[in-house]
């Protein structure tokens, strides 16, 4: 297929985990749990009609937007990234015995333009993306570890999935070189808390209007519930002794 | 082939640049330029008896040591690497003109166990590798930039490699999850000036044995010439006035 620019919403995902049990187990085995997690995984994105780029590993590289053209591409990355983490909970108890270590699924993706077509050399040949959401869903997926989520992705999936899904900010911060600091957001599932997200609103909104206090206080209400809460908390201690320069754009180096 | 547990040398390289280009071009030209350049890379890994184990994008990852076992896989990875930049400078003007932009090809590698073989499901399987040095590796590509340097390898690299090649180290860090933290080298081409490197090493035995005034004065003189120099002439004025605490590792974060 010839090379095309195209709108596309990249995903990636890792087991956390999964390379200490490459070192500690029979090489057979860990290729058998390997091949039982990308199976599942691959089935996913196909009946979602997103393509699979590539493994790595555990990880999973997909797209979706091409070669099919989706009404709403980003609402079955969407549903997919969930249905994915679904599958996995259900494995888990099985994949674990067998690896003999606690596994974690984490995942991230973003939605923007690419150039995608069959690419590569006389050795080898792909059906391929290239473009900053690339770079930008393999940095969500390593930086959903930090902020303890499962599944973190890009400033604009939240109003492109439409309103069946539940996000929560996690932060602002520079995804991609060409643009400023954006807003990136936690997908949850079908029983996220609508009342606690709601709150958790909130806190975002006093933090990012410098209202320091007022948003720590619901953030220390929050966190029994919401590890990420605490390093809120933090952070607005550290801000209300040191504010920030104004204009603030909302970033913050822990 | 069946898996199998192999210390291997794992590579991976990318394009600085390239994903704006990307961007910016018409995508014909860009997956030309791509394929020009891949195809120079596949062919400098694979007559030196290496793998390519896959593309992403513009980026590039390889190893030695399997399927063909060699008597020096880590020699055949720092010349393939030398040799891939050698081509990269060959072919950068004409590259650049079509791609409107400065291109620079960064590139990281380790050595360490592994587990290699057919991995996949039953809608792909690829010969491939999973372990420490795939991360590794990785982030020593993504840490090249950091310190200005084309090619960053890790910690045993330079005692597997041989006394043909000249290393500089360029820091300790923590690479990987199971060990502490160790040096981290960059590997220079055959031009590299032997005196100078000498005397980096002495600024760094004497940085590391705490001995800042005296690194300090050595690193200054090899700043006009050595970049990264500036950077440790910072780091000894800090730890003048701010001493590390006792026992340190040699870390430290700019």
């Amino acid at each position: 297929m010839r090379p095309e620019r195209r709108e596309l919403t990249v995903y990636f995902s890792d087991i956390e985990g999964f390379t200490a049990v490459a070192h500690e187990k029979n090489p057979e085995e860990v290729v058998q749990v390997l091949r039982a997690y990308l199976q599942e995984m691959t089935t996913v994105v196909l009946d979602s009609h997103g393509h699979v780029d590539k493994y790595l590993g555990d990880g999973l590289m997909a797209f979706w937007g091409a070669p099919v053209a989706l009404p709403n591409q980003v609402e079955a990355a969407c549903k997919a990234a969930l249905e994915m983490q679904k599958r996995f909970e259900l494995n888990r108890e099985a994949w674990q015995k067998q690896c003999g270590r606690t596994l974690l699924l984490r995942a991230g993706f973003d939605v923007g333009p690419t150039v995608v077509g069959e690419m590569g050399t006389l050795h080898r040949v792909n059906y391929t993306v290239m473009g900053e959401p690339v770079a930008a869903s393999y940095r969500l997926e390593s930086l959903a570890k930090t902020y303890g989520a499962r599944i973190l992705v890009g400033p604009r999936v939240p109003e492109l999935a439409g309103p069946k899904f539940a996000f929560r900010e996690v932060d602002s911060i520079r995804l991609n070189r060409s643009s400023g600091v954006e807003p990136i957001f936690e997908l949850l599932g079908p029983d996220a808390d609508r009342a606690e997200l709601m709150e958790w609103s909130l806190a975002m909104t006093a933090y990012k209007d410098r209202h320091f206090i007022e948003a720590r206080a619901i953030f220390q209400k929050l966190a029994p519930t919401v590890p990420l809460a605490s390093r809120y908390v933090r952070r607005c201690e550290k801000l209300l002794q040191s504010p920030p320069v104004e204009p603030w754009d909302g970033s913050f180096n822990d």
